[in-house]
């Protein structure tokens, strides 16, 4: 399957197609955008990211006044050319095009750029390896904007030197990964660092705790250093295209690997939630 | 005139220019840009702009092989169409068109655009006045990227409340304008914030310090706060299309003025220097 692009209700293969010049994506990276793991041209997950789109032009204040029920109908026609088993569906909302000047233009209208692609799927034992980097975005890490050249450098970074993500902390304080998010088992409770303006809701991050709680297994919202997610029993990268993937390494030492029993069982039943909203067992 | 964009050696109206929907801008503000003022087609500072694209270019390892006498030759070609007598000169770099992913594409060529655009440049006595707020950037600031979504809150936020442009500070030390950079005369001696990765490396700054080096008017670089800002003789606000604006009101209260015979002088000495090297008086 190749990736098929959607721009305003026109769709076609991604690669082929075009947007303004003047979009404010281009010049000032002014949009918003989320990304939705689908399984069999079912999306999982699809209202909390609904949710988390909207609420990012809210905190943006992009005045996008496209309807849910109006939005679910053109993704909807966007995965209907969906033919993979796995594929993301990705959708960004701009602030419009305009000509360059800081302030909101009066008279744009908000752009809608989709597209869906297949995904390969990690196998489900695949281990990650971590690379700590300084973080050094902005504070408005809480708006998934596509202001992302930090996440660009940290990402590339890690991966020239061989680690599957960047650890991203804050004068050792761990905030995320460059396109995931960082949790950690301890003594028997996932613990999760505070939401706060440094940190993106992660949807996967979200379900997760949903899990958790359904299922008696202690959540502990706290910060926690570079130091101590070493020293944890299991630690959890997970994002919508990866769920759940545990770190075996950090900057080049073992970490992790020291409650398998709970780390097997979460996974177990991410991926079973993932089938009861999907009909897709991986 | 209208605006006249470029796109990889294609001319066009701006407004009616496309680019690849996969530009690396688009997904991640993946690209520097630079701005010249430009008097009757001739640009003013041209060979220090080059400079710092060709070094955003280096710091962003955006791999950007275009040559400068080729670049001189393409600005030359869109400078052409200009019949304003005073326009702005915008040119961007991008990391290329490729498929979606953090790290940087293989085999992705740098795209560059360009448009030049009639401006309307301020009276020569028109004074600003500055609203602070927190400087919530990364801490990528001397790169020119256009990961701008923090300056356009800023700038929107101080024009939507009355104001010329925004006061950015980091826990009271100033940084700069959310376009503009922030200078200030005191006890016959321009202070200047030092640069580091919190300051773009301001072009007019820089013809400033030169001039005032030249003049035998002392030049201070050293880091100050928002209280010692208000209280300073003369409150410079500059930038490539601006010059040099004088800043009487620091949120609401009335602040320079004190003394009026260096910041005349400078000013001066500024617009001679434009006039010296584009032949146009301002």
């Amino acid at each position: 399957m190749k990736t098929i692009g959607y721009f305003n209700g026109e769709i076609g293969e991604l690669s082929e197609m075009k947007i303004p010049l003047c979009d404010r994506s281009v010049f000032y990276g002014d949009a918003i955008y989320d990304a939705i793991l689908v399984l069999r041209g079912k999306p999982f997950a699809l209202e909390l990211h609904l949710d988390r789109l909207y609420n990012s032009c809210k905190l943006a204040e992009i005045a996008f006044n496209t309807e849910r029920e109006e939005l679910k109908k053109e993704i909807d026609k966007l995965l209907s050319y969906c033919d993979s088993d796995a594929s993301m569906l990705y959708m960004q909302v701009t602030r419009g095009a305009a000509p360059r000047k800081h302030e909101y233009p009066e008279n744009a209208t908000p752009n809608l750029i989709m597209y869906v692609s297949p995904l390969k799927l990690a196998p489900k034992d695949k281990k990650a390896s971590l690379m700590s980097i300084d973080d050094l975005r902005f504070q408005y890490c809480n708006i998934k904007t596509v202001n992302l050249m930090p996440n660009v450098f940290a990402a590339q970074k890690a991966t020239a030197n061989g680690y599957t993500e960047a650890l991203l902390h804050r004068n050792g304080r761990v905030t995320e990964a460059a396109h995931s998010s960082i949790l950690m088992l301890k003594n028997g409770a996932l613990v999760v660092p505070p939401l706060d303006n440094l940190i993106l809701p992660s949807i996967t991050r979200a379900v997760i705790i949903k899990i958790c709680e359904e299922n008696s297994i202690p959540v502990i919202a706290r910060e926690f250093s570079t130091d101590e997610l070493k020293s944890a029993d299991e630690i959890i990268l997970c994002s919508t295209t990866k769920n759940i993937l545990y770190v075996y390494n950090i900057d080049g030492i073992d970490v992790g690997g020291k409650d398998r029993a709970l780390a097997e069982k979460l996974q177990n039943l991410l991926l079973d939630e993932v089938a009861r909203q999907t009909g897709v067992r991986l």
